[in-house]
């Protein structure tokens, strides 16, 4: 059976990927969103289940919030209850795309109020991040038009730039901001930001903590996503990763769920761009569970990203290169391919529970009743969803 | 001036296109449906809205009806309100996708008592019909799965066969029932009918008088539609059309709005296939007016294709035949993008002043004070949306 | 150790995949097309090669040929000279692509007389069936236009039934004809037979013997490959795969190289609809090698689809169907992936040598010293690529 | 009827469009390159068609050359037969796709001395433009690979900006590198320049003479191309305009025949950003004309990107910015349409006679019995092509 190795094994130990709230609260499509029995109704509740993927995977020891759906009048109060429950509060979101004010933009809008609105909501973020030991605001923008003619492209462009100045310079200290991309959706014809180009540029405008973050669902048809992972490494400017899976457009599925080896070469750019286990480089999920069960699936998801990592870890990186240099394009392929083919799974067990956690967090969460418990408990209030 | 020739002004006289109650109502993305003043509250309200569309264009002398949305107790009653207004009750439209019941399939589900519910409901919207007096049952499916594995595609075809056998048959007299494909949402992994082939594979199974409907938005990337729309004309299957654009996915955009050109060329193929004027072929839109003007946004439309089917009829048949028939590709496209960039707008108008309508029908409703009215008189109530 | 289990053994036993001639051959783009030492001059030369494949991988026991590109002056000789290799002679491809008559059409074609020389082409492929005992004449078509009105798309698909007519009538006993489909290239606007719908209907008006032809290449973008090959055994018309695989267009790609979770779906459908070692479904590769080696690049592909069958024959169909019925989305997913994931390699090495081969085909070809001996002897003469 | 004022006059008079030589060889895809009468032989005889175009639309007063494929011996003789006929030796477009040695990249390649060759290659594109008296180098790089694990693309990236670094350092004076992107093809897994954000970068870090060249054809599919004219607009680092257009892949189709509307929008924004008449954006062509002939295809070319910027040019800005302001969308997007539909080319027609120019210069060059003296005449010889 394969075994992984002292250096794989501190990698894969020293890994951490940070949790959505909000893949804890109902979400769905715009027909239709089912509830499903035991979803949180407040951030305490989306906490608890957060913990409970990291009890049994020792892998996911953050929760990012989302602003104003996470919103709670004590946030010293709510990080104490995260931190008691072994997880830190982490990345806070901005919410520009759910007020009516902002239906033709926000940091973007052509009336200085409406971007003085959506600039101080993003400083409230800033001040919500004071108060949760956040590093990182991350920026995901709704802004666009849906038809040609309706907006001034150009001046959008410098619009955003001089919003963005403003919220990046009330960073102190290590905060970060990063900015999202994405190729369309919500609106149709433009996006302000959709491509990962769009943001180099706006984020190399502000500073050195303004950085890039790829959502690994939010390209064009076809693209090469490893390709853009590793000019934003070789840059200095991958934020953060925003990891879910598609067959189409923004899916939001489980990470590796599409298409498990593209996300394998994602990992392996990660690794030969030293993004992996690097400060700088944030692992975060962004994901939906429509009409899966969310606790399972968010612990699916923090697996997935261990055992493609431990592939990608696999690849001989040396008979790699003497492959490459020949010209023999078969060896190559075939010294990548090994590594995905590899079935790391039985290793990743024995090694879990030499670090004393369950061999198959899968069956551990199911095994532990908290199910059960939420569904029976959680009966009353107001399902968390987005929009609340 | 380019005039009208009198076989053209006669086309363009019979034209009729069905407007969609669900277009006045709010409709949005996953992220934020945002209101507008005036909107209706019921589908009276909604039909007093198509009415409007009639009367400067006299181009949308029918409205189709969404079930549960539009269920009032007295048919009878509603069809005699649209009579008064000029407008007749067009298709009926049914819908599987909002019950937490169809969250896995409704006519395609494993569980025959969910099917039995999805089916009754398709004989709810035909007793609807026989009350209406409508024609067609429009079926657009959201069935399907979002991961793999989840789903057993092969029986849920097998079974979609036998749900709507059960449907077809309870048709009666010049009844008929239309089946609407949609490459992928809201369903992300498989569609169960996704594509042009498998709608004709399953209305052939049925009879004489199921249909394929085609929406111009439910395509992969890069399709020829217009090819599509000669082929099912070609097979006598093409039922009718929800008109339509995007940019993107199924972006929901005024017909024409996004690509004017592939308009042209769908129009031009139907009047090639002998689909214009054709009873058998309806026209209709099926849009959502996310961020503009709902009454107006459906005036724009049926205007865009109005035009558009002019300029279509402008094509010289005859030259360009000589010029395919000689292999000349410039001079073939060249005769068919004369017809294309023919300003046919100032015809239009001094064809419509001849018939009594104003020449300008955008211009005419903004000066008709109905818009003033409704967001005036429309205050209290729920605005109908996706839903209600 | 994953072990396969007698059945599996069985299945894999039993399977055969038919090796391209052409992909011995040069290929590239329209850029360039690099030579490559020890390339056949000629057809002997090509099945020469394929029988290689067949010799360590005991896969590929049939060479599809193609007219006029591997016309010989005696086919029994060369059938002889094939099963004296050990292989036979498969499937007879047309080619109505390379012809300066055919830059407008072939069996589509607006002239009468170019589509007689177009059907005789055919007529005389089927002669050649006769000779090599090859059950299957392969039709793609190249047919198309690049200008929006250059051609009637109408007229065309009308002729093209009735060449598609004359070419059937001809067919005799056991012999079929199958028709490949293909989103685009050459033509950039319409093609003729684009999707599989389209060769469905047409070879649906033909009669039993003539079948669609899937190659996994030829979708737009998006598309769900998958589905299709459900539909179409469902509708008993599969009647072969051209396996390769692709990133953006037809990239004629090494099957499984580009997304081998694809390749995994599509094999479960064959295995779910009945077409795993089913006469009627040919399993052939339809590559091109433009800068691999082309021997270890087919051996490699046979071995591809040989892999993936045996991953997708381990899935647990009993507890799958437990999960789908259940709902249990994470669960039925994990069933799929389970086998997936699993590490087929060593045990199907371990049944190679139970059999008598090389444990590990590509290294056993490697040791052989056929690659050295080509590349010393085949000097001088015209290298065959495509167009020779 | 619509008249041109006096100011879109100017514009019209002071555009220029430069034609590429090679659009008047043959060209075809992988399958075949059709051969068509009167074909030019050598670059005398391209520049004397392409003097065609210009002698009948006075708007294509420069030819591009390929090098390679326009090498001659004296290159100001060249330069006075063009000046002669009252055209100019335009921009210089090196070619490293069509030598074994590049088979796997060229300024990116792993060996030195094949980076070495294609670097001084570039060198001698510069010695030429002294020579020609051009001042932009075009740099398209086929560089990429075909299966994962074959290339290390950082390194590639790192190479190809230090090959750039040597070839911009031996620029002089005005003179100019621009750097195209393109999706895919002749590569099929990674392309080393693949999108705008990636020449923006590399040409960045070159200096203020080195600019990014936008092909119209070359992005993933859905991209909205405007934006990005938009945005190098506004960093001051869009250099030139391949003008083609596409329905699919890089289809290289006449320009403005695939998406017309596409074409207008994207001159909408280079007036916007002052990109138009703008002698740091230069507008070139880049096509093929696989079926069609050549001259009259290059003809057509230039008059649709005539036309498509007189249409442009009609936007009522200030209209345009009323509705922008007002949030009123159907508004805005009728000024834009109102442009776009109205009919200009009677206008055109009439402006060009004033100019002493034939009002239909596709008629006027019917007319002139040149492409009938040309047939007529080139016989024997090579027809020039694409590695020729």
């Amino acid at each position: 059976m394969t075994t992984l190795s002292p250096d794989i094994q501190a990698q894969l130990t020293a890994q951490s990927i940070e949790l959505p709230s909000w893949a804890f609260g109902n979400s769905g499509t715009r027909f239709k969103v089912f509830t499903t029995p035991g979803t949180p109704r407040d951030p305490y509740e989306k906490i608890a289940d957060a913990a409970q993927v990291n009890r049994v995977t020792a892998l996911a020891p953050a929760v990012a919030l989302h602003i104003p759906w996470d919103k709670v009048d004590d946030y010293a109060a709510l990080r104490t209850y995260a931190n008691d429950l072994g997880v830190e509060l982490g990345t806070i979101n901005s919410n520009t795309f759910q007020d009516d004010d902002y239906k033709f933009g926000a940091l973007t809008h052509e009336d200085a109020a409406v971007r003085r609105k959506a600039i101080d909501h993003h400083l409230e973020c800033i001040d919500i991040m004071d108060a949760t030991g956040s590093r990182d605001l991350k920026i995901w923008l709704a802004e666009g038009s849906n038809y040609p003619g309706q907006a001034d492209l150009r001046g959008r462009q410098d619009r955003l730039h001089e919003s963005l100045q403003e919220i990046y310079a009330r960073l102190s200290g290590e905060q970060r901001l990063v900015l999202e991309y994405k190729f369309f959706e919500p609106a149709f014809y433009h996006t302000d930001v959709p491509d990962w180009g769009t943001s180099y540029v706006q984020v190399s405008a502000l500073g050195e903590r303004a950085m890039v973050c790829l959502d690994t669902g939010h390209h064009a048809p076809g693209t090469n996503i490893e390709f853009i992972v590793m000019q934003l490494l070789r840059l200095g400017k991958l934020g953060s990763f925003d990891f879910n899976s598609r067959f189409y457009a923004d899916d939001d599925l489980i990470v590796g769920a599409a298409d498990p080896f593209q996300l394998f070469r994602i990992l392996f750019e990660v690794i030969r761009g030293g993004g992996l286990n690097n400060p700088d480089v944030a692992f975060m999920l962004d994901q939906c569970h429509n009409v899966e069960k969310k606790i399972p699936g968010q612990i699916r998801s923090v697996l997935n990203v261990q055992e493609m990592t431990a592939r990608a870890l696999l690849v001989d990186a040396e008979a790699l290169r003497v492959a490459q240099l020949s010209g023999d394009v078969l060896a190559a392929n075939a010294v990548f391919m090994d590594a995905f083919y590899t079935d790391v799974r039985p290793a990743l067990g024995q090694w879990r529970e030499s670090r004393g956690l369950a061999a198959d967090p899968m069956a551990a969460y199911a095994a532990s009743g908290y199910q059960e418990k939420i569904e029976t408990e959680r009966l009353g209030g107001v399902q968390a969803s987005w929009g609340a």
